[in-house]
């Protein structure tokens, strides 16, 4: 009954964890015109009794079996820190066939989990929705959260192509691009553009701590550490499933960072100069080009 | 004459270079009351033109004969690269007892020129208003960009009581809070709150244009490499007159990160964690006191 499942023909489609991006996943898809039921499973009463309230789902539960025990379609949308008990959760309770797909900013570990614990008549695919936001809770939830921003794919070894245009079709629909990538081209790509720059705009603040710097500071500095103030909990579990990703990223800066303080030492203008040119330019055309792809500030 | 001389008695103010920063001083200065008359020396006709249509001063001129001949108080707000030349000028036509303060971004080679250039009978107080925008121009000057800002002030060997307090009383007359700082304290300083940040923002976009994860970039690495887009001039020029303060601020942050990454690569949870929540408590704390203080975004 799966084999030729679209996103049209979504009978269930369950959401675990109903929090920011799972309420708006249940947003945007009614949005888009969706009309698969929409049922949300968490962890406590009030924020499933929530999420109906705005509207983000149309029922909820606190029970796997009730939740996903018909589900065609799964998004996991928990923190990264709950994805392996969610798993066994859904293990027990999935029919076979279901697909699974998740929002979590890292896949290499995600995909391990799901390999070893989704028994192997559920297609798993993996999935990053490149949206969010430094608040949390379904009351920030919007249906336009996911507008014209991007979402890597990562198939699973037991996703056939009707489950990666399933996941890719109900990306798609919320509004996004798609990439697919392997595991390790996905945590390789977020490390440089995301965990690196985290963890640098925390150890900025932290050298401004020390060196009691922080009360003169101005604009540029909140710009450039304005992602450090993100949840550190959510953050810990983010570096700590892409470790390998984050040290060769760390790597890589730590390299330029001593080019740059030789070419300081040695008064040499040009390359630095060079350096910033590079720089600029690049950052100017980057931000040309996604100024036309999606409505972001200069 | 120039003894007890106050903001509110000054006939003739002189600022040298009418961009964003010169512009906006003599607009701030009349907005704030001032009556002395602004006269405004530049190395182009069309610039200084443009800075008496939009009211920036009052007069213009290419002469320094004709601009700083009978200032009670002069504003150096040229490119960093052009102080040598300007104060070379300065030297001779200034009146005696004249107090000269500068907006440059480093102080330690500003105060070296200073006191190598000009004449023992000028005043000189190096000043950093903490203001500014990635625009440039007189087009762009406003009023308030001093507006509830901090600047730094660095009174030089030849700055008696009375200069300090004038300049200090200037800058605050135009809105800002006032810093008394020696050169290095300045130069220490703003290296790890603007000048670290810049190098910073650039090899983080270095990093993703060499690894090609540009292309999935979104909003948070937009803000991190914010200030990457400013002049690559101007910042090379900012970087190689505060060589060691960026040398010794780059050093401290390498040491970071290179923690950091031996804590992923022993999977220490714990000291991630607690890293992630000293910089956020810092950062959520920082933005708290400065959103009092002023209006910024969070």
């Amino acid at each position: 009954m799966h084999n030729d499942l679209k996103t049209q023909n979504l009978e269930s489609l369950s959401i675990v964890g109903v929090g920011l991006l799972g309420g708006s996943v249940g947003l945007a898809f009614r949005a888009a015109g969706g009309t698969a039921e929409r049922v949300g499973v968490g962890r406590r009463r009030s924020s499933i009794t929530r999420a109906v309230e705005v509207g983000a789902i149309d029922r909820g539960t606190l029970s796997y079996r009730s939740g996903v025990g018909r589900a065609d379609l799964v998004i996991v949308a928990t923190p990264l820190g709950h994805f392996k008990t969610v798993f066994r959760q859904l293990a027990d309770h999935l029919p076979d066939g279901a697909v699974v797909t998740d929002v979590g900013s890292t896949k290499a570990s995600v995909m391990e989990w799901a390999a070893e614990l989704l028994p192997p008549t559920v297609r798993f695919v993996g999935s990053h929705p490149m949206a969010g936001s430094e608040t949390a809770g379904v009351d920030f939830a919007r249906a336009d959260l996911f507008h014209r921003a991007q979402c890597f794919i990562v198939p699973s070894d037991r996703a056939d192509e009707d489950a990666v245009a399933l996941v890719e079709g109900f990306w798609r629909k919320l509004g996004m691009r798609t990439r697919q990538v392997t595991p390790d081209q996905h945590d390789r790509i977020v490390a440089q553009i995301s965990h690196l720059p985290h963890v640098v705009a925390s150890a900025l603040m932290e050298v401004a701590v020390v060196g009691e710097s922080l009360d003169s500071a101005a604009t540029g500095f909140a710009d450039t550490t304005r992602v450090a103030s993100g949840s550190p909990g959510m953050w810990a579990d983010i570096l700590m499933t892409n470790r390998r990703g984050v040290c060769d990223a760390v790597d890589e800066l730590v390299e330029r960072l001593l080019s740059i303080r030789k070419w300081l030492d040695a008064a040499d203008t040009d390359q630095i100069l060079q350096f910033l040119e590079r720089s600029q330019k690049a950052r100017d055309a980057w931000v040309q080009r996604r100024y036309a792809e999606r409505e972001i500030e200069p």
